[in-house]
């Protein structure tokens, strides 16, 4: 294996000045930087990281803590992440930090303190005081997609509007008895949830009708229970569902078809996400791109890695109501069906 | 921030010393080693990876290259890894590598040469030659789950068990019109898929029936598409499938249900995997525990970063029949449905 020691004797330079070149220090001139660079090249010399980190402060790797590796939102984001890092040449060190279990905490109090990063992007965290506090105590810039506190670099949709025009998109169609199917709705769970569910709750209210909302894991099985046990009581069948995500979405109409009852004949349902199985079940959904938001979310990172006096932002995106067959106009108003295009810009 | 200099000086030691103590080195007396530790521990004191990782030659962190984030295979053999990991104080350095992108092409090309690893677990990788190089010359211990290569320490489940398990299942059934779905069946593509697609062939062979091959992508879109352009065709419509896996699976129950076939009146349905979805869709499968080779990939990659003789080893798992209700006799054959528990011990 080629060492520094081969490629510095090779250009004719001391060691130390050899590692700065490659590591592009300002203390050497670019000559030397040429010089040093063409004998790495000519020796297939490959830094060691370690040597790398020690003499620039840099480790070039960016820490990723998130809570749920398997949900499709989470490895979207992973994805768009990874593609902006890999073009920079950073490497993506991962943490696991499922809320509540004894991995997350020793991510926390161990393995974020050893600074194996030159900056960290948060997915979905929703730290707590003490977890806040630690982010911040290691002293390097952190960007957060959803969940980040104020006054942080962030990345997110704006979920109470994607909740209300969801809502507004089925009381258009003539529905009134609209129920909002996930999240905990106690004030525990994720934060998004809670959002979407207050944006569902205002565009009722103020439309004079009353919110109804049934809890739900966020899961396609968790959908699909919490339908059951809500379509299955005939008195309390709503005509039209607001779901909290497409996931749940789609397990609600499973739970719909398993019951008989047609969709979007009989019962409407709206998601959000534009999940990957969203066009296969013909889903009507306010449509949002993780992917784009995790390649965002590293740009900013990169960014504040650049300039580290650059202030925080807000990146605050819109999604955009995609309409497909899963709604349709409240049963006994058919006659007001207009087409898909004429929803779409509703 | 509390420095090495803090603590040897706390411990009345050289910094070297200290340094020493603390990495583990074996140069340092235990009482030495007991003082030092009291005074970082009394200081806070994390030690900076980098220098830790110059001197012992370890980086304590395992690199993961793996072609997808977003599927469910690859996101809970992820998870499996990284619960090990986490207790064995190890960092987890993700490395995306799709099939045919330049993003690969950079994984082994660069980041990989880098080693900032002390091993490798490569999950579905399927190198070709010129990658399996670069993989064999980073002299760092490389463990496979699914797709490694002969002689090499890998972790998978008989694929060619599985597939046959599930044919058997479905001709125990009296079924004779049994389709493959999945994979692309040309010797391209991942080669577990090739493995369960002659599975089944050798089943249908020895029991004289005609293998009949579908190609799809693996996904649940992906099987959809399939199963609703086999099963459109009323006079190419067989009575069972078998699935490459359970997301294909689901997808052609799906398409059943789309087009009015009674499952499993008028189709039987079996898969591999036992996906998160599969109970709620009351799939038949032969059940695998991605979570669980993770794990066992990343123990069996310590044990090689403890004892680097240590000889490759191949831990290959069995799948077990799961029998719920997407599997039933062929029509026409109802009377001699068994109970689910007898089919299960069939």
């Amino acid at each position: 294996m080629t060492g520094i020691a081969d490629v510095a004797r090779s250009a004719g330079v001391s060691k130390a000045t050899a590692s700065r070149a490659l590591s592009g220090s300002s203390q050497v001139s670019d000559q030397t930087r040429r010089r040093v660079r063409a004998a790495a090249d000519a020796l297939g010399y490959v830094p060691s990281t370690s040597a790398v980190s020690l003499a620039t402060g840099r480790t070039r790797a960016v820490g990723v803590v998130m809570p749920y590796l398997t949900r499709w939102f989470f490895a979207e984001v992973l994805e768009g992440i990874q593609s902006v890092l890999l073009r920079e040449g950073l490497d993506l060190t991962l943490y696991d930090a499922r809320p509540g279990t004894e991995g997350r905490a020793r991510v926390f109090e161990d393995f974020l303190a050893r600074q194996r990063f030159d900056g960290l992007i948060a997915v979905g965290l929703e730290p707590d005081d003490h977890e806040l506090e630690r982010l911040v105590s290691i002293g390097r810039p952190v960007v957060s997609v959803i969940g980040g506190g104020e006054g942080t670099t962030s990345v997110a949709i704006d979920d109470l509007h994607a909740a209300r025009r969801a809502t507004e998109h089925l009381l258009a169609l003539g529905h009134t008895d609209v129920v909002f199917v996930g999240g905990a709705g106690d004030g525990r769970g994720p934060s998004v949830d809670a959002i979407r569910l207050e944006g569902y709750r205002d565009t009722m209210r103020e439309a004079g009708l009353l919110p109804r909302h049934v809890a739900a894991l966020t899961s396609l099985p968790g959908g699909y229970a919490a339908a059951v046990d809500l379509l299955g009581d005939l008195r309390e069948r709503p005509t039209a569902l607001v779901a909290v995500c497409d996931e749940v979405a789609i397990g609600a109409m499973i739970a719909a078809r398993r019951l008989g009852i047609p969709v979007p004949a009989a019962l409407s349902v709206v998601g959000i996400d534009d999940h990957e199985y969203a066009e296969m079940f013909a889903l009507t959904t306010l449509a949002q791109n993780p992917r784009e938001q995790g390649a965002a979310a590293a740009r900013l990172l990169c960014a504040h890695l650049g300039d580290p006096d650059l202030a925080p932002s807000t990146e605050r995106l819109q999604a955009r109501l995609v309409v497909r067959s899963s709604t349709a106009p409240v049963p006994g108003r058919e006659g007001v069906m207009v087409s898909d295009t004429g929803l779409a810009r509703d």
